[in-house]
């Protein structure tokens, strides 16, 4: 049986992620490649719970992390992003403190899906948005560093 | 505005705790207290979110936890939990390993709401059920030790 839309929010509400990673790719023009994610991390026993996640969404995937000895539901792809995470979401909206990582997740997603993250003055607006996401997360690089490898690349 | 029935489902997936508590009282026949408590925990940043939790339940509480940085809504009253509470996940069930927790938890009230709770017996088969639930969990006593003492019980 599919799950209700209703009882997917809530528990992304909990248990979702909605980030946006960075990592450094010499072969692009800005030198830094954008990455979106939306995930539902479940304990190890959740598996089933898992499965229906993605049945859901019908797109993503579900890896174990051993790390955390969690399931984790996710979806990379901006397309599946566009067309199937977000107008959930528009549908049936967050009601806590995570309204605003969505909030800024659409909104960076938007510009990734017209290609406005590899223009540099852009992709510094999207960095500085991204950064005030999920503000108790680790992030690999400081966002200073990614801003100044920006400042230094030639158009 | 109030909350989806199914998104308060979907909350209590990932952030809801169903628990039974035991304590020494020696006023007691048995001496040994039981207390059900289900709950929602919210980080500090969730207030909001907390309120219309208890809003959604019109019972309860709202607490603030300043060892884990959470805002909890709880309800401890068995009648509030046989009336209110129980109804509500009867209706719109969980569908993860929590629906076990809840399974335990609501045959559990069923006993004390009948007072079963009282009688050595049937409180040996409490205990025994209510250490089967939230494994991960800290406990204040050990199951042997309450069993112990139950024992030692003159009825």
């Amino acid at each position: 049986m599919k799950l209700n839309p209703w009882y997917v929010t809530g528990l992304t509400e909990g248990e979702g992620c909605f980030t946006i990673s960075f990592n450094y790719r010499a072969k692009l023009n800005v030198k830094i490649e954008t990455r979106p994610s939306f995930s539902i991390s479940l304990c190890k026993d959740d598996l089933e719970l898992t499965k229906k996640i993605y049945e859901y969404f019908r797109c993503g995937g579900i890896r174990y992390s051993r790390r955390d000895r969690t399931y984790k539901y996710e979806t990379r792809s901006i397309k599946d992003i566009m067309k199937k995470i977000i107008p959930h979401f528009e549908k049936y909206p967050l009601k806590g403190r995570k309204k605003e990582d969505y909030r800024r997740f659409k909104w960076i997603c938007e510009q990734i899906y017209r290609n406005y993250h590899l223009n540099r003055e852009r992709l510094k607006e999207i960095i500085k948005e991204a950064y005030k996401m999920n503000p108790g997360g680790k992030r690999r690089y400081k966002e200073e560093e990614l801003l100044r490898v920006l400042g230094e690349v030639k158009e």
